[in-house]
């Protein structure tokens, strides 16, 4: 058998390239395109009133200037809402170029294109817009209080109510021993991938089709939406995601209003023509999430056993809702995490709020849900003065109640139910890992540096690989090259060694043979994306399947020619061979070049072929049911979700001086099933933990009352350096999932969900200050501590006189 | 059940827009592109001493040379030989630019690229090659006399001997009451499509990839083959057929040495290049056919019934053996046609001579093999006294011995056992046709007008459909168009009619939603290609039988949303409908939609589909073994050929003054099995004809001794006009084939099969002068008449003094 390389910490095969420099991302490709810029709205509420072009129309290299009033056809129709939901009963999207009125500030105006893009910058400065400015609504409270509203046919600027409740809630609240209510606030954030979005488009008149590149988390949709939205044939538009610099879900959004527009330009002009986002628009016209209001009741008995949890969500959704309700069905529906609640009830309400859109964001809603939920252990640990690892325990689903069913239904409309799990294993190697039984002693030793210290910990369960399938694809040539492709896309996950991994730890190659291909419509022309921690599990799955499937032909075609039983033969190193028979073999690319009946000595491996080549007049070339080429391809498609779990502790000391929080401290138990490479998943941990991290303590979209983004540059934005993100101790648990053959669960977004929550456990456990709004900078805990009415806690109060309490 | 289309005489759809100019052939292809020109040789034999380049090199707009010194790797190796055959003993191809030696008028020496094609010729024009003329070999007398030899190492000139037998010829001729010994020639002719070949390579560095276009009629074996040659992997070329302007065989052979040059110039110099050859270039250095002396002894008894048959052939194949020995195979094997031959042997010398190379043309070695036993039908009735009809049909044939081995071994390498047919059918349908039993009296009557006149006919078995396999494409996508896709190429066929017509016959949908792709490796990856009269019988079966699966699938998801039996569907005018409940129906292109668990609503189609959405938790929403799409893919692979057949006659007129050949007549039965489209078979059997009495009367290879070509022109080689070309009556016959779900058999080579044996037999029977040599012009038939030593007929004799003969 091959080395099995299915587990090993393999080093990521795409580095050297990108690391390097010779990474190809958008704007590596089409030199010499023309390229677009974008007038776009400064005001978050108003109405086009005139767009005079007449300055612009003598800059040299302009090529062309698009308003709404050039678009035709389904164009000229608003985007698609992409998931409709009976509960979305107020479903609004915006057009490619605004119609009459802008909703937020950066929606795209005018298209210009020229020759480069500071020629079309240029041309777009001098295009003057005339705005009437309408009424702004910025935050929930705005939006909730309705005094204006976004969508003038939405005048309580709700967009959608979603509510799931698993039993009668009321009665079980009053019958509850304890109760507690408490309201929490999850500010907006975003992405902000080092790479912006980006599109190029090249229509070619002698094919009748049309090439996208773009930086997108899902090409295949992109190339649905622009077949739809210009009306082309499906099978004459090609969408590939080259590489892409990151996405956490902003990506995945489609179609991007540049996803239609750019290709639109190249149709008509007959050139090529690109648009990379540059950082500002990024922030003010692309994705953001996050931004919540949760007000929670729970009720616990005296051990601080759950009798009752009823939550209310106000969710920001943004001037649109393109992606329906995704985002807070997720909050709700995860937000249970990894307990088991006798009865639970969530209403959601999703407001319109003159700012750019709300789309998944690594995570999606879950660190929402965590927060409500592990802040609600916080808060009945501290209620009834129990350790907040023991409140979790008593709660915790045990082992043997999987597969789980927890009567709640999922974004994709199947029903919550978990497939595997050990989560007291998670908690106690958490404990263990943290040192949670010695954080008293150190918080007396930082005390007598002068350091207020505290740890926290949060628990998340995490719904991952999401159907409804991938595809995979594997062919060996005649080269002994393994093809493998799959539609979903990359953003530096890693897919090309984990895909690699695969197929070559099932077809028995070496893995320097496999060449991966992901993103590239016409190599795989059905997939779903990459989103929702799906690509390993999904993907992963599906060319494991497909290989199984190359592998089932080459051992049959091998047989023939050796003389052998399918079942008597391995694949090792890319030689089949009859187990025991030194010297009985064929190597793969033989097989795969006798696999097709049509045979031209074009190269030395066909020529090598023909030995082998056996001739039987009693039987077709191509049996019924077979097909020439040793290749294979199949999907993987799930019942339902895997549900990953992970348990993540912080220690922070706080500087009673500058209030600066530092994590000094981050452990994290993280388990996704079977692990097919730790190296990577301890990266995407990694990454996660930084982004958790930047959510909990930097990042913020800080909108004024006029609904200007008033930190759009990364000089405004706090992004954590690598100064800021702590190290990261990691151990693994691997509780495979039955659902799916490799056993596998989703690791993407793992890492971040539960950073607020856990640093905000930690903040609290350190200031003895309740903090139930995140992100928190050092002056707003400064404030928190110095502000009379904030709630203290009452471990803060026990604790009153040992001096570990500001 | 919709319009059975299956059959009907369905007007060609591509005709249209062929017609009014708007095909894309390949110099509608690639504006802006570099153009290519080559240096080619004026000799037929000689030694390249020195390529003097330097005179080019000021031409403005020169942008590449390159010669043999340039290719690296497998380009500088000799061409593949394809077909490998272990009775080709010598085989000799050349490169893809001369190295050292060429060995025919014509053979590229140098390439020129430019800005334009004007200018690459003028640059070519400057290039001083420096030849010595080493000793030519030209003709088959020449080749077998071996004075000079094409290649120092095959002194005998003899590429190949190849010998098939079904029994001990020598006793059985022995003890035959009858033999007949007799010569005789066919010449040289060539496919001279309209269009020439061409070539447009681009290079995509974005993608790292190669499109081709060529004027190809087997693209895949043409990706294939640049791949090898230019060391790039299968998955990064595609090669496409656009609009061919027929191609009759010439562009079966690959790789011709531009199909490799081109792309590579394109990679070198990243930059487009075409190459679109003129017509001096596509007589002098594309490939010929038909060249053969045949020497034939027959045995029969007293009835004219065969009781042996033993012939030699020696056939011309040219300066290289690319091709291997495929069309003196096809002369040997299929020479027998419809008679039963007790016993068979047949001889075959294949020799080299400094002419351009020999491979199949349209009927490929069949017309020579039809004139070998057809004049000897004719020479049997002549020696016996006997109708020439019924001499032919004592020897055939019949109905009731199919399956009928002839224990031959075709060129596939599968045995010659003829499907089905009914040959005797054909004889009395063509005697009918021709009013055979009439001829005397017309005879008389145009001889009242001072003409000769004369009736001749022949009959032919064509293998048609070799394998090893075609595959089909079929996708119903959610506009409701119906994409099919096969992998060969398209000529002028009606590829598009036809394949459109079983598609929609299968599925039930209407024929203008059918669209067909060809030729196009993007689409479809494997395919063998357009030859051997095997396109509606290869790819004509799969798409049916993708079709097949794809109204399966279709059933299945409709029998799902309208909770019905399979069974009890049926789809009309593309409406899938519970049969005889009116408006419990779904349309296809919704089914289609729904065949994909993913759904955006980008599109009305889309839209509409919701209403039909089911949602069943139970169970994964792509089944294993299932597929998303309503589309599906299968393969046609027989395990051997069919056998079409047909019977042609001749009437002629001679003038005794001019010599002048008048064909006032021309009948033609025609079986090839179910006709999918009458009117499409048609077209091909007049095609067909004109090609056939072209070779008869008009077209030739005039070498001279030096191995110049006089005629490499349309001044000087003689097409027929329209004028020339004599009406032509059809009847029809359908004998299904068993060997294939549609029954047919192919059709595309059958018209041009018999032309010289039926045109020789009547001129023979107007002139009562033995014709053994075609084609024949009128200088040529005065010669034979007035040639003391040319050979009476007996029946001449026998119609002496009725003033009938010369």
């Amino acid at each position: 058998m091959t080395t099995k390389l299915f587990g090993e910490p393999v080093r990521r095969r795409e580095d050297a390239r990108l690391i390097t420099g010779r990474g190809r991302y958008l704007d590596d490709i089409g030199a010499g395109a023309l390229a677009a810029a974008f007038v776009r709205s400064p005001h978050a509420h108003a109405r086009v009133v005139d767009v005079d072009v007449e300055a612009a129309l003598d800059v040299g290299g302009l090529v062309a200037i698009y308003t709404y009033e050039d678009l035709t056809g389904p164009m000229a129709e608003p985007l698609p809402v992409l998931i409709p939901h009976p509960q979305l009963h107020a479903p609004r999207t915006g057009y490619p170029l605004a119609n009459g009125v802008v909703h937020h500030v950066g929606e795209p105006v005018v298209m210009v294109v020229a020759t480069d893009r500071y020629v079309a910058e240029d041309a777009a400065e001098r295009i003057v817009v005339t705005y009437e400015e309408l009424p702004v609504v910025v935050g929930i409270d705005t939006a909730r209080a309705a005094g204006s509203c976004v969508h003038p046919d939405v005048p309580d600027n709700v967009a959608a109510r979603h509510h799931q409740e698993t039993g009668d809630v009321e009665p079980a609240l009053a019958a509850s021993p304890h109760t507690l209510t408490f309201t929490q606030t999850i500010e907006r954030s975003a992405c902000t991938p080092l790479e912006g979005k980006g599109v190029h488009a090249r229509w070619d008149p002698d094919d009748g089709s049309l090439r996208v590149y773009s930086s997108t988390q899902a090409s295949t949709s992109v190339r649905a939406a622009i077949a739809a939205k210009l009306e082309l044939s499906l099978d004459r538009v090609e969408v590939i995601a080259p590489d892409v610099g990151g996405g956490f879900g902003v990506k995945i959004v489609h179609p991007w209003p540049e996803e239609l527009l750019v290709p639109m330009a190249a149709i008509r002009l007959g050139r090529e023509v690109k648009w990379a986002e540059d950082r500002r628009e990024h922030f003010v016209s692309s994705a953001h999430e996050r931004g919540q209001r949760q007000q929670v009741t729970v009720g616990f008995d005296d051990d601080g056993r759950l009798t009752a949890l009823d939550v209310h969500v106000w969710h920001d959704n943004g001037a649109y809702t393109p992606y329906g309700i995704i985002v807070p069905i997720i909050t709700a529906t995860q937000l249970v995490g990894p307990y088991a609640i006798p009865v639970y009830r969530v209403v959601v309400e999703s407001l319109y709020t003159n700012t750019v859109i709300v789309t998944p964001y690594r995570g999606a809603g879950r660190p929402q849900g965590c927060f409500a939920m592990e802040r609600t252990m916080d808060r009945i640990a501290d209620a009834l003065d129990l350790d907040r690892a023991e409140v979790r325990r008593r709660n915790l689903i045990t082992p043997d109640q999987f597969p789980y069913d927890h009567h709640l239904t999922f974004q994709d409309g199947r029903p919550v139910v978990y497939d595997s799990g050990d989560y007291p294993g998670l908690l106690e190697k958490l404990t263990a890992l943290v040192g949670w039984e010695s954080v008293e002693e150190r918080r007396a030793e930082a005390a007598g540096r002068g350091k207020l210290l505290g740890a926290g910990m949060a628990l998340y369960v995490e719904g991952t690989g999401p159907g409804p399938y991938e595809g995979g694809h594997v062919q060996v040539l005649g080269s002994g090259k393994v093809l493998v492709s799959t539609g979903l896309t990359s953003q530096g996950q890693g897919h090309e060694t984990v895909f690699a991994q695969i197929v070559a730890s099932e077809l028995g190659v070496p893995m320097e043979d496999v060449e991966v291909h992901t993103g590239d419509t016409r190599r795989f022309g059905y997939a779903v994306g990459t989103f929702a921690s799906r690509a390993a599990v999904m993907s992963g799955n599906a060319v494991a399947l497909a290989a199984r499937g190359v592998r089932e032909k080459a051992l049959r075609i091998a047989a023939d020619v050796l003389e052998a039983d399918p079942s008597d033969l391995e694949i090792e190193e890319g030689v089949v061979q009859v187990r025991g028979t030194p010297g009985a073999s064929i190597p793969l690319r033989t097989v795969a070049v006798l696999s097709n009946p049509l045979r031209y000595a074009f190269d030395e491996a066909a020529k090598q072929a023909t030995q082998f080549a056996t001739h039987d007049d009693t039987r077709p070339p191509v049996a019924p049911g077979d097909a020439p080429g040793l290749e294979h391809r199949d999907y993987y498609s799930p019942l339902r979700s895997t549900f990953a779990s992970g348990a993540h502790a912080a220690v922070v000391e706080v500087d009673p001086q500058t209030w600066e929080i530092d994590v000094v401290q981050y452990a994290v138990v993280h388990d996704c099933g079977n692990v097919v490479n730790p190296m990577i998943v301890e990266g995407q941990v990694h990454g996660g933990v930084a982004q958790g991290v930047a959510g909990a303590l930097y990042e913020r979209m800080a909108y004024d009352a006029d609904g200007q983004l008033q930190n759009a540059s990364f000089m405004d934005f706090l992004v954590p350096y690598a100064s800021e993100v702590p190290d990261v101790v990691i151990d693994h648990q691997q509780t495979p999932s039955p659902l799916n053959p490799l056993g596998i669960k989703g690791a993407g977004e793992a890492g971040v969900i539960p950073g607020s929550a856990a640093l905000a456990s930690a903040i609290e456990d350190a200031v003895g200050r309740r903090v139930a709004a995140m992100p928190i900078s050092p002056s707003e805990l400064y404030d928190l501590v110095r502000d009379p009415s904030s709630e203290r806690t009452a471990a803060a109060g026990r604790r009153a006189g040992t001096g570990a309490t500001a």
